[in-house]
């Protein structure tokens, strides 16, 4: 493998062409170089914008094609198991968006084939565990910072759900995140199921029965309740509070994780300024390379930055004397008027 | 140029070393292709972990190295000068940290630079322009959301400085900060700065003066008044409330935009998943890739998606019968166990 | 009746000596005229306090005191019938603290003699119903502002929980709160109980089988969730968060109801300032009342009221001129010394 | 002087008025026996709401009223200086509100006057010393738990001034709340003071000259930075944040006092029920009161005592059999319909 890991895209739909997009400009050390899809407009669309790209109708091509040395899939639940048996095969790492199969038997037949490999190659698409308000739970949780859980209090709530969306698909595809979550948090199994049901919301097809209240009981004695929403009309929102002996962790609120124990809640103060500006610095660098490749600027240009330093010294004066003082900039060159890009 | 940007990156101290780790992870179509450092050990150290990146002791010969298409300037703030000069010969995108010179004379030097290649090409590193909250302050007050601007009301903390800290930098390392994101989220130039100082804290050499209280006057007569306190001892804190004609906006508090108008205070709700985890998204490729480059699965394996599976089939048995009802899983093989990397 | 309304207070232990306190400094128009407990000394101390009052051990004989306008009932549940029914015979308005009975059938007894007197006379303690934040929901829901309620997700937390306190208790005497709310909140009956229970806290005796989740389903097709920990460890917390067809309300999180509806989450500002220093009004006449009773002054003195015109002067001065004025005072008095009651 | 204290309210305009009403309502222990104001019929209208209270149109006749204990002073400020002297002439304690005079030389002349009884008789009502925030943010001050205060950040906002409002009222009538608040928080005097001035907001007349920004310094070394805008639109603030050597705190966010220290933010969880529903316990007992002197119900009736017990007693059922169980209720009485007063 060449320093710059060759990944197949396996669907480019919107899951598929987003992570594509991604592989692109936030993500370093890796580029695609093939991409797969039963539809042939889009999947040569997708490629066209990608340097040195192969694109494919069949997965198993797109697995095999020069230069792959990983497999992201994307393509439709009841298509993964083939595709990551396929990856298998070859011995690539995959990574899968959930569900790894729609049933266990599937999941079972690729632990077979991992068996087999003496391996584990696949990693499962659930990305909450990614998400830094999470980690920080699970963090907190695997510290004993509030000790044994006793309760997860869940939301997960949608403005609206698609056309397409069923009853089912309440559990399968959206309470599915947080089976995965409690699971990963609370390092159990889950032993049980209830499913409540209020009334349905109006604002909804009845036959979606939307929403639900899911109980799920553990391996461990802890409960963990999900509110499911996906008609709730004002926005997307996923929540978590941690009960533990000896305290609470929520997460999941717009701000950062809120601690209680020990006769306050709260939570950290940031220390640095890296940690504070981490996707500030990203975000830059990433704009100016992209402004870069074009021969452009994308943000504070040099008369930014002699505006800062001529401020700068009238406020070392200003500060040096106790007094009020003005500052003076030369007239503004045409080249750096405002608004120009 | 090919499809991947080669940057040269001048000066491997802790910026310099951080924005390399950064190009090589976090973004995407580029690659570092020249280092430069006076220090020839580092900057040896820092080439060698590179694939094909050239080390050089001097600034000039790194910007000329074959395949330099961009140079990203992270040496101290004298050398920046020469640097972006000798970047600008070349006609090459410049990303300068700040300062871009400690003097305005220096920065008229450069736009003179530019004014005869008839371009900008120089961006400097204010890097709060970048941030995700400081964005959504700027496109508010660009709205007119808040009316027009009254005064910015702005806190700049550190848990410490380091001992090479000096008052003067209070105002010409700390707050240029805040003349640069003051001048950019108002469009308005600064025009007089006084600068009051409290009985200074006893945690910090006196000398230091800290912390100060710095006013800004600008040219469409709004206020902005800084605290810089660089020894608050308890963490790092950039704030900023923002209060116009018609109401105030807050960032920086740990939580998303909070706005105060018409009788109501508030922010928005997400309304996607793809907004409220891109973050999760993106970190999950990332380490999927580290991973994979060495043939290791970094997040939820088969056996996380065989008992997500089987929780919801379950889950769909308890919706459709209205019952508790037990998850039975296999016995979950060794190569699956817990804790296992 | 005189302009005063005279109050029997039926048991002087922690409610009742707590509301004796209560009638004589935070309301108006109320005295205390008789009390009653069966421990006569305890019932003579708190007497001794009270200006005028009669002390008794037979709650009958306190009803049935002179000056006695209307009846607190504060003894112990068991003892709560009999002394309603005393109350009713003499058409006495009663506020009994809860539960107004151990059981339904006590309370239906003391429907029939209210039915008998074609009146109702008697209000039971259910004081969340008064809370200020509990009031704005129950605005808020009956205005329809988040439209048919869907779900109450509720926390109730102690502490820690007293030594008498039983399993039975988490039920009869903390949930009992949340029935009554959630009853006044949605306007709906309760129409069926489930509980279930996690592993016990260690931090308890494990008979209490604390914590517990208890589910209430109610006749508009609501479902109330009632997390019941008393020995949470870290505080008392009170919580409720009220879901509707379109969008959401939350209390007891130590700040102003927040609201999510429409894309945006927030609150109201409050408009004036006697809504937002209401208390500190009240309170302060409060304490001026008892500290004039003593000849004392409670707060800011003369010298206070001095130094604030001498820095308006001073204030009105830079206003006008635009320069920094200072304030002159005269040398402080002896008697006005800091630090002086 | 008789187990209650009588007061004579000087003035019956909004202030004075509201503490009437707030005498018969929210103090114990008190009582209104005469009221002033040089309006005849509403001093006359202002008596009749009162049991056995004169009405006077000279102050000092109220003043020297039979029963008069104290005296409260609620007239226009240049009225005050004579009513306190007239006061004081009696030996009685008086709560004059703000601005004890509109002078400082009235004011050393009402402190002349207690020079020579030897005693302080009089109280300013600066009430925000009253507000539960404000005694929460003295109390850690006072404790050093943020050490020596180096900054107070103080906003001030009102929806819109009143006609009358004037560019001097932005400091003497507004501003001078924060200036008592900062020398009762630091327990410093005020030095100097210096006002800028933004362009004013369009929002008011020009003249007004609204919003201003006053730097006061103190005797410690202290800087107090207001931003006083009395025509904001979006409603009424307080707020102020003391930034301490080894942390900050803020009150008047709507929410509990948060402080920042030891690399935390946050604050204390109450820990008592009694605590959080402290106002409730007290506004159940008012209303109780006030409605039981109309032989009135104010809150949940004895249906509602019923229904909680029947729940009860479910819930005790359910949480021992662990199973799901229902609620029977008995036919509502026509007398408990809903929604009867």
């Amino acid at each position: 493998m060449s320093g710059t890991l060759g990944i197949a895209v396996i669907g480019t739909g919107r899951m598929g062409s987003d992570h594509v997009r991604r592989i692109g400009t936030t993500v370093g050390g890796a580029r695609v170089v093939a991409v797969a899809d039963p539809d042939g407009d889009r999947v040569k669309e997708v490629a066209a914008g990608l340097e040195g790209a192969g694109a494919y109708t069949d997965p198993g091509a797109a697995i095999a094609a020069p230069g792959v040395d990983a497999v992201l899939i994307a393509s439709p639940g009841p298509a993964h198991e083939e595709a990551v048996l396929q990856a298998l095969e070859r011995r690539l790492p995959v990574l899968c968006e959930k569900p790894l199969t729609p049933d266990p038997e599937g999941a079972l037949r690729i632990m077979e084939a991992e068996r087999r490999l003496g391996r584990r190659l696949v990693q499962v698409g659930f990305m909450r565990r990614f998400d830094a308000e999470y980690e920080r739970l699970k963090e907190l949780l695997d510290a004993g910072g509030i000790g044994r859980p006793l309760f997860l209090h869940c939301r997960h709530r949608n403005a609206s759900s698609p056309a397409f969306f069923t009853g089912d698909m309440l559990i399968s595809d959206s309470v599915v995140h947080e089976v995965d979550a409690a699971r990963w948090l609370l390092g159990q199994e889950v032993t049980a199921v209830t499913v409540l049901a209020p009334t349905p919301t109006s604002a909804a097809p009845q036959a979606l029965g939307d929403p639900r209240f899911v109980l799920l009981e553990t391996s461990g004695g802890a409960i963990v309740d999900v509110e499911i929403f996906v008609n709730c009309g004002f926005g997307y929102q996923v929540r978590c509070e941690a009960v533990g002996e000896s305290g609470t962790a929520r997460i999941g609120d717009g701000h950062a994780m809120v601690v209680e124990s020990g006769g306050r809640w709260g939570g950290e103060v940031v220390q640095d300024y890296t940690t504070r500006f981490a996707d500030a610095y990203d975000r830059q660098v990433r704009r100016w390379v992209a402004a870069a490749a074009r021969g452009r600027v994308a943000g504070p240009d040099a008369w930014d930055g002699y505006a800062a330093a001529a401020v700068s010294r009238a406020g070392l004066a200003a500060a040096r004397d106790g007094v009020r003082t003005e500052v003076r900039l030369v007239e503004r060159p045409e080249l750096y008027a405002a608004g120009r890009d």
